[in-house]
């Protein structure tokens, strides 16, 4: 068995983020030396780590992967690395040039400053956002990226990632860098935020029930989502980390569609309350299509990395809440369910 | 009949270049009052453009589409706007920061000086690439992009251009800009540089058969490529920034599909020389796998611009022929085809 774990230096490009809170805490528990967490630590994102920050193990570093210099000083010692930095859809829509420059440049960077530093292996954090939108069914690593017609912010998202992608294979076939790319598809966990599109669907519905609000449906309500548990992903990331796989490119996904209806539903459940939701048509968001039945198969990933989701949704959806009651303070008597209060 | 043109002030970004070139004659041929080339002039750029520098309506202007102030202070007053500046994918794969900043960065640069300066319509140079390879038969605008397992520069390269199709889609949705996207097959013709991979097999074929040497053939000799004359590349381009259409995509095709085999003998027949092909498996150079039959479609270019490609195919190859014979200064005695010298 493989173990690159235990008594190694991490970096963690991105890592005060929803996934690096929860990496952070599944590497402390396989005995790294040190996570190095890299971060320009924007957004709210600072919060995500919490209690993590404590550990005298983390080291937190506050630096942006534009700059190669920046990432080269930190870089160097460290035996395996993980680049999670990126602005996402929303972020695209936002502000593309910094977007791009960010998912691009900084991610040509941060393979520029592991090979400069003799890194043993790095990891891409990638996205099921290669695939486009606008597809249904079963969806494995080798579809292509549908992208003609889409939200503008969706295409070049996804297309960034695909850059990030290639650029990973052109290391390791220029100067022989390991890698693996995980395609994440929709993450939520604890430390859930509202920069995620999709996410939305859990957090948006849960404060409109607390605040009396319906819940909000686009479309009809049968466009499916896949949900991966943070906690999921960060197993995922731990066992590419520790392993000698290399050039591999794989879905870490829940694997299991579920539409939205059925999620509004879900989060209802979980919070103890209902109210019929309101069907939307126009929001000026960014909209995410999917076709029916969408989800990401997985089976490469546990071929390649023995790994497979064990959260069940309901499940996660609770400990999401949970945590997010605690963060937002909100006063326990307005909260239905029991198990939700702390 | 719209007409932008006559008295027209023409950006064109990359103007330098073999479609630059053409492109300019036709401009002038179309009575605009000025084009402004604004182009690093790297490579061996500087010789596309010949005599038609000196043309008074023509200014040349050294600039680095990647620095927003330069590219501003020359948008300034423009009517219409051309990106034709990009690094192919031959350019990614040396220079992959460079290559990312220009065609990504570059032309988001390109979308915001037109949108301060108030330029009624810009034409972005896409390419083919954003199918990706790997396929045959015919390709039409809603192809998605097939960029699992090709070589990692070409899905770069064909990724960039999506982005930067997507940006121009942004720049409409949000500011209005008024747009067309051409998305280029394999342009060749007078002006023919060594930069583009598929290009290479008319003029690196012509140099062996004049130096002697069998013209070389990858795999098999099936693969389909589909070449369009550069004149009537530049034909579509003053037709998209003549006319009001916006918002659309469109193949700028020559819309059959020749396989490589029967392309080397066409050169032959063109060369008035024959030696037998060899057939290579491995060159070490970055190669553009394509399925039998490929071509791609363009009967949406005709629907939207009224334009098709009229160059028959051996024609044209003369004609880069002729003129690569006059750039190399070869001497006369050695080229068989009396057509070809000057």
């Amino acid at each position: 068995m493989p173990n690159h774990l235990a008594g190694a230096r991490i970096l963690v490009a991105g890592g005060a983020s929803l996934v690096g809170s929860h990496l952070t805490r599944a590497l402390l528990e396989r005995n790294v030396a040190e996570v190095i967490i890299f971060d320009p630590v924007a957004f709210d994102a600072q919060d995500s780590l919490g209690d993590l920050k404590q550990d005298p193990r983390v080291r937190m570093v506050k630096g942006d992967l534009t700059r190669l210099p920046q990432i080269i000083d930190h870089m160097d010692g460290v035996t395996r690395a993980v680049n999670l930095a990126a602005f996402m859809t929303i972020g695209v829509s936002r502000d593309p040039s910094a977007a791009l420059e960010l998912n691009i440049q900084g991610h040509l960077n941060f393979l520029e400053a592991a090979r400069m530093c003799g890194v043993g292996k790095v990891v891409l954090a990638s996205s099921n956002g290669v695939y486009g939108y606008g597809i249904g069914g079963a969806v494995a690593e080798d579809e292509p990226h549908h992208h003609n017609g889409i939200p503008p912010a969706a295409a070049i998202y996804g297309s960034s990632k695909i850059i990030g992608e290639h650029l990973c294979r052109m290391w390791k076939s220029k100067y022989g860098l390991d890698y693996l790319v995980l395609r994440f598809s929709t993450v939520y966990g604890e430390g859930q935020h509202y920069r995620a599109a999709n996410a939305l669907y859990i957090i948006e519905t849960f404060d409109r029930l607390m605040a009396g609000q319906p819940p909000q449906l686009f479309g009809d309500g049968s466009e499916s989502k896949d949900f991966v548990y943070a906690g999921d992903v960060a197993t995922a990331l731990c066992l590419a980390l520790d392993g000698d796989q290399t050039d591999e490119i794989v879905n870490t996904s829940g694997g299991q569609g579920i539409s939205t209806k059925d999620l509004v539903d879900m989060v209802c459940r979980v919070a103890g309350r209902r109210i019929d939701p309101e069907y939307v048509t126009e929001s000026g968001r960014v909209r995410l299509p999917t076709g029916p039945g969408l989800h990401f198969t997985n089976a490469r990933a546990k071929e390649v990395l023995g790994w497979e989701p064990r959260m069940p949704l309901e499940e996660g959806i609770r400990r999401l809440l949970k945590d997010h009651v605690q963060r937002k303070g909100l006063d326990p008597a307005t909260v239905p369910d029991a198990t939700l209060k702390a």
